[in-house]
């Protein structure tokens, strides 16, 4: 693709502004220099680039594409269903929802429209949960091929502790898994998930083999839940008794690595926390989800301060909303109710850089470094008469920043960029 | 205004559903009819009405004009501000933003603003705090004159434990409060409430004063905040020593009556909760405010306990969304970390005929009963492509609420209707 110039005001993270103050880089009238797809470079505007292919995006703020660490695709239509807590809101909903993807044409009808609304929301890559059906993964990947999305996932592996229609066996998970890696895996942008749903719904040689391909592949990711909701931990403590917590199922198994990704992580005590810093392993932090579900009230304190890595997730269906502006409100308001303090450089951390990070890929994406990949967001500051007001009376880029992660929703996402080519434009 | 049907799917609460599984009341293809700004009667559509002015809104969902419990409108410009906790919050962004106000022409620019922002989110009656300034209750009940809407509202009462530019005395406080009541109550559809800002901002002859005038003067209200913060709630121990708790100050004054509406109480005692059932004030519950403040959560099931009348509110500046659906999402939210259980009848009922009862208002507004004034909002079930699609799955009414309310947003308020008149449209 032909060399273009994007001017707007720009901003991005060099690093973790909560260890770095000075990692935030804000540009107010900005020129973000793309070529073949990349990124060649983010200057202030100046007239050398006036006779180039120049786009002026006016009264907006580019940013880069937002990262989803933890999103379930196959309950995009089951989203908002009212449900008490986690185990019976699996049972109720998700469940049932799931088993429809036993019809191939449900998951590929299903996997465009995911994908679209990701784009509507300014999300370019994700890491996702499809169902344990090996063709609900083939049709997110396919999907994905076609807008040359840079988007992680996996079959759901679960062979336990759940329902018959749902439940695969340890050695076709395992068979299946092996043949999506060999297709899939670092085909065009894609990155192949080992995905057990969860410690209590996989036996011990699901477990096992899941490992044993989690080695045998680098590069390949392992995602699953961890240590959500109180029900959910008696569970795991009952099928895995002579484990003494909720991460030792996992390290006993080896699935707890430096390419795992753990979604919620809410009730790790501080020796958990520990141990997932010395493993290197992430954690998916699910705001909205974790909120809805009453699941509880993620401690990105604790997590800062074992270094370990965090990225921002919707965890759509139990999430409430695609939009990761929307996670934004829902992790200033978590972190609120513990007197934590997030600031707006952090949110926007959490949801780019932050998330490319947790899943290995910030050598990619997540900023606008020279040579990243160009997953850029055109965000429009008037996108609502409150929003428009409300930025006119703000005071700084951080204040700015902010109100767009309180107010804003898909409709401040005027134009996604994917490597460089409009993938979805407001209409 | 001549007689007008209206054709949609109509979904209104005839008493609390929390106490009463019958009082939610769907009807799938309905006829509300309208009269001189008055409902004549909600039926299921039939044959009968097919020769009169029929407006017939399709995949819509029509609801009683929404009630919003307690909002600032002078903070309708500094919505989103990152801030700590309430009293920082206060001091950094709250009473500049309010000192503004100062001029009128601010006030008249900013009213006028406000509430077609309300209409826009299908808020058709709120009880509104304007600034210290008499001029900005003036501004307000013009605008909602000219709008003819049923607001309730008065200038703010604070004559210490604030800036200097934002105080008025215990006198001027009440000349200005009694000209306004004077000259506004009760005047088209206006409602005056005594709005002292809270314990600690006003001596005990302001209070006493506003007591009076609130003896004084049958149907006017009571509006002002009650234990919200721990540090607010230190500072009010402080203020007032010889009183026990935070109510007592206000019981202390004869501010606590069944005219009065307090926001927040989420750190009421047990024994204050039950001398709030005993005065008959009500409560404005404010989730998105609450966790944007990291204030707490509010416990419905107490104030159900003491059959205390609870109302939805936003909070505006504090609250995050002008929207009630917003709210709802947020007291879902709040109940389930809780693990309280808050359904879609009970959160459309807190936001309409619950928050006409906590304003003592039930007689005029709040559902669809004959005779009742006819505010009302024509909600899309297909707003967006994410809501569209959920509706589409849905298997109840009551899974299409809840859906509206985890989903939705001004987007779907298609029309909003002020007295049978069309007062906004969803360009």
């Amino acid at each position: 693709m032909a060399r273009q110039v994007h001017r707007a005001a720009i901003f991005h993270l060099r690093g973790d502004p909560g260890h770095d103050r000075g990692a935030a880089h804000y540009v107010d009238d900005g020129a973000l220099v793309v070529e073949n797809g990349h990124v060649i470079e983010l200057a202030p505007w100046s007239d050398r680039f006036a006779g180039e292919q120049v786009t002026h995006h006016r009264n907006a703020l580019i940013v880069p594409g937002f990262v989803d660490c933890h999103v379930h695709y196959p309950q995009i239509d089951m989203i908002a269903s009212p449900g008490g807590q986690l185990l019976d809101w699996l049972k109720d909903y998700t469940f049932p929802s799931e088993a429809r993807f036993a019809d191939p044409k449900v998951a590929a009808e299903a996997a465009p429209f995911f994908l679209e609304q990701l784009l509507r929301n300014g999300t370019t890559t994700a890491l996702v949960f499809a169902t344990v059906h090996k063709h609900s993964a083939e049709a997110l990947f396919e999907a994905a091929l076609a807008r040359n999305m840079r988007i992680a996932a996996g079959k759901v592996l679960m062979d336990r502790n759940c329902p018959e229609d749902l439940r695969d066996t340890a050695e076709t998970g395992h068979a299946d898994s092996a043949d999506l890696i060999r297709r899939y895996h670092g085909k065009g942008r894609l990155t192949y998930a080992i995905t057990p749903r969860f410690a209590a719904s996989s036996t011990e040689r699901q477990l096992a083999l899941a490992a044993q391909l989690l080695a045998e592949n680098p590069g390949v990711l392992l995602q699953t839940h961890l240590s959500e909701n109180g029900a959910e931990i008696d569970l795991v403590r009952a099928t895995y008794p002579d484990c003494v917590d909720y991460l030792e199922v996992y390290e006993k198994f080896g699935l707890a690595t430096d390419r795992s990704v753990f979604a919620h992580g809410i009730h790790l005590s501080s020796e958990e926390w520990r141990r997932m810093g010395v493993r290197g392993s992430a954690v998916a932090f699910c705001p909205t989800s974790n909120l809805f579900l009453g699941s509880g009230l993620f401690n990105l304190a604790a997590a800062d301060r074992e270094h370990v890595r965090v990225g921002l997730a919707t965890d759509v269906g139990a999430g409430t909303s695609l939009s990761q502006l929307a996670s934004m409100n829902g992790a200033y308001k978590v972190a609120q109710l513990q007197k934590q303090t997030l600031d707006a450089f952090r949110l926007f951390y959490l949801a780019t850089l932050g998330g490319a990070r947790a899943l290995g890929m910030d050598d990619r994406i997540g900023n606008f470094a020279p040579g990243k990949e160009a997953d850029f967001v055109v965000l429009d500051l008037a996108a609502t008469p409150l929003l428009a007001r409300r930025v006119a009376h703000a005071k700084s880029a951080a204040d700015r920043l902010f109100a767009l992660a309180m107010l804003g929703d898909d409709r401040a996402v005027a134009h996604t960029y994917v490597m460089g080519e409009r993938a979805y434009s407001r209409r």
